[in-house]
C-alpha cells in the first residue's frame, strides 16, 4: 500500500537510474572537459569484455574492445603531431621510437590511474583479479579517446589527449634520456667488467614487403637477450633494455 | 644584348619557376581534390631521401620520411574509424587484420600508381633504380596524406583518403574472402594431399606489457613457415598465407 506522497516504485527505479546516469556524465565531463553528447558510448568504452563475456562471444562487440581499437589510433595520430611539430628536425625513427614510449601499454595504465579511469571501469566482479590485469586501465583510456572521438570528433579528442594526457604528466624530456642511454649504459656496464659487447643482427622479411630486425647482445659471445624491432636500430635498442633488465644493471 | 620585347634571362627563369609551381599545385590539386595552401608541404612529400641524402645525414628531415610517419599515422586513424562503422558487429581481431591489409605497404603502392604519385615523386636521378624501389610511391602516398593533414586539417585528410583511395579502390570484401581463406585453403591443401597441418604456437613479452605470437606451421611435424604477430590468430594467418607461397599452392 502506497501512502499519499510515496513515489511509485517504478518511478524511484527511473529517478535512480537518471541520478546515476546524471553522475556518470558529470564524471565523463570532469575527466574530459566536456560534457558528453552520446553518453552510450563512454559506458561502452568502461565496459571490459569480461562483464559482456558471459553472455557468450557474440556479445563482445558490446565491450570496449572496438572503441580500443578506434581509440588507439586516434592516440597515435595525436601523438605523433605533437612530436612531429615539437621536434622539427628528428629523423622519423627518433619520432616513432618516443611516441611508443608515450602510448605503450605501461604508460597508458600510469595515465589512466592519474586521471581515475579505475573508478568508472566496468569489470565483471565474480572474475575479480584476474580480469583487472595491468592493462584494463590503459584500454579503457584508448577506448575514451575512441569514444571522444566518435561523440565530438577529432579536434575534441586531440584536445583531450594534448591538455588532459600529454602536457600534464608526460615527461618528453626524461623519455628521450632514457631512450637514449640504453646502449651506451650497457656498453660502460661491461666496460667496467672488462667484458665486451656484440649485436648479432638478422632481419627477416614480414607481410607488407616490411622487414622486420632481431638483435641479440652477445656479452663475451654469450647471448643475454633479444630484441626486435622494424629499424636494426629499434631492435638494437629494445635487446640493450632488457639485457640491462636481465644482468640487474 | 637583348632585343626589344625579349625578356630579361632572370625574368624567365622567374616566369619558369611560377609556370612549374602553377603545374605543380594544379597537380596537386587533382589528385587530391583540393588546392593546396603551403605548397612547400607537398613538395616534402614527394621528395624522397635520396635526393637529400647527398647533403649528408643532417638533411634527412628535409626528405619525405617525417611526413610519412605522420600520414601514416592518420591514414591508420581515418581507416581505423572507416571499419569500425563498417562493421559494427566484428571484433577489434577483425578490423586490425582487415586494416593491415588495407594499409601495408604492397597496397599502398597500388593505390600511389593508381592516383599517378609516381610521376610526383622527386628520386636522386643519379641512384636510378636502387632509389626507386617498391616501397617509394606507398611512402610518399603516407607523406603526402600527412602533408594534407597539416596544410588542410584532419577532416579534408580523412576525406582525401575515403573518397581518393579507400572507396574507389579498395575492395574491402574481397579483402575479407582473402583473409578468411589462408588457413582453410592450407587445411584443404593438406587434406587433398594426405598430410596433417598443426600450429606450434609461442608467445613472448614485448616492451610496452604486449605478447608477440610467433606461429610455425607443421606439415607432418616438419616446420614449413613461420608468422608473427600480437594475437594468436594473426600470427597463424601470417604462417598459413607463407605456408602457401613455400609450398607453391
Amino acid at each position: 500500500m502506497l501512502k499519499p506522497g510515496q513515489p511509485l516504485p517504478l518511478f524511484g527505479f527511473f529517478r535512480r537510474l537518471l541520478g546515476q546516469d546524471r553522475a556518470f556524465r558529470q564524471a565523463i565531463a570532469t575527466v574530459t572537459g566536456r560534457t558528453p553528447d552520446n553518453v552510450r558510448l563512454y559506458h561502452l568504452a568502461f565496459t571490459h569484455s569480461s562483464v559482456v563475456r558471459q553472455q557468450g562471444d557474440t556479445a563482445r562487440h558490446q565491450s570496449n574492445e572496438r572503441l580500443e581499437f578506434l581509440g588507439d589510433a586516434v592516440l597515435g595520430a595525436v601523438v605523433a603531431e605533437y612530436l612531429f611539430r615539437k621536434f622539427p628536425y628528428e629523423q622519423e625513427g627518433f619520432l616513432t621510437e618516443l611516441r611508443s614510449r608515450i602510448v605503450n601499454r605501461e604508460s597508458l595504465n600510469a595515465l589512466a590511474l592519474k586521471i581515475g579511469l579505475d573508478k568508472l571501469v566496468q569489470l565483471d566482479p565474480a572474475q575479480g583479479r584476474a580480469a583487472r590485469s595491468r592493462s584494463v586501465n590503459g584500454n579503457a583510456l584508448e577506448a575514451l579517446v575512441g569514444a571522444i572521438y566518435l561523440d565530438q570528433g577529432y579536434k575534441a579528442a586531440r584536445k583531450f589527449v594534448l591538455a588532459r594526457l600529454i602536457k600534464p604528466f608526460v615527461d618528453v624530456k626524461s623519455l628521450i634520456e632514457t631512450t637514449a642511454n640504453f646502449k651506451s649504459k650497457l656498453i660502460e656496464w661491461a666496460q667496467r667488467q672488462g667484458k665486451t659487447i656484440r649485436y648479432d643482427l638478422t632481419g627477416q622479411p614480414r607481410s607488407g614487403g616490411v622487414m622486420e630486425f632481431s638483435a641479440t647482445v652477445m656479452l663475451d659471445d654469450e647471448p643475454v637477450a633479444t630484441g626486435m624491432g622494424l629499424s636494426k636500430k629499434q631492435a638494437e635498442q629494445l635487446a640493450a633494455e632488457r639485457a640491462l633488465t636481465a644482468l640487474g644493471v
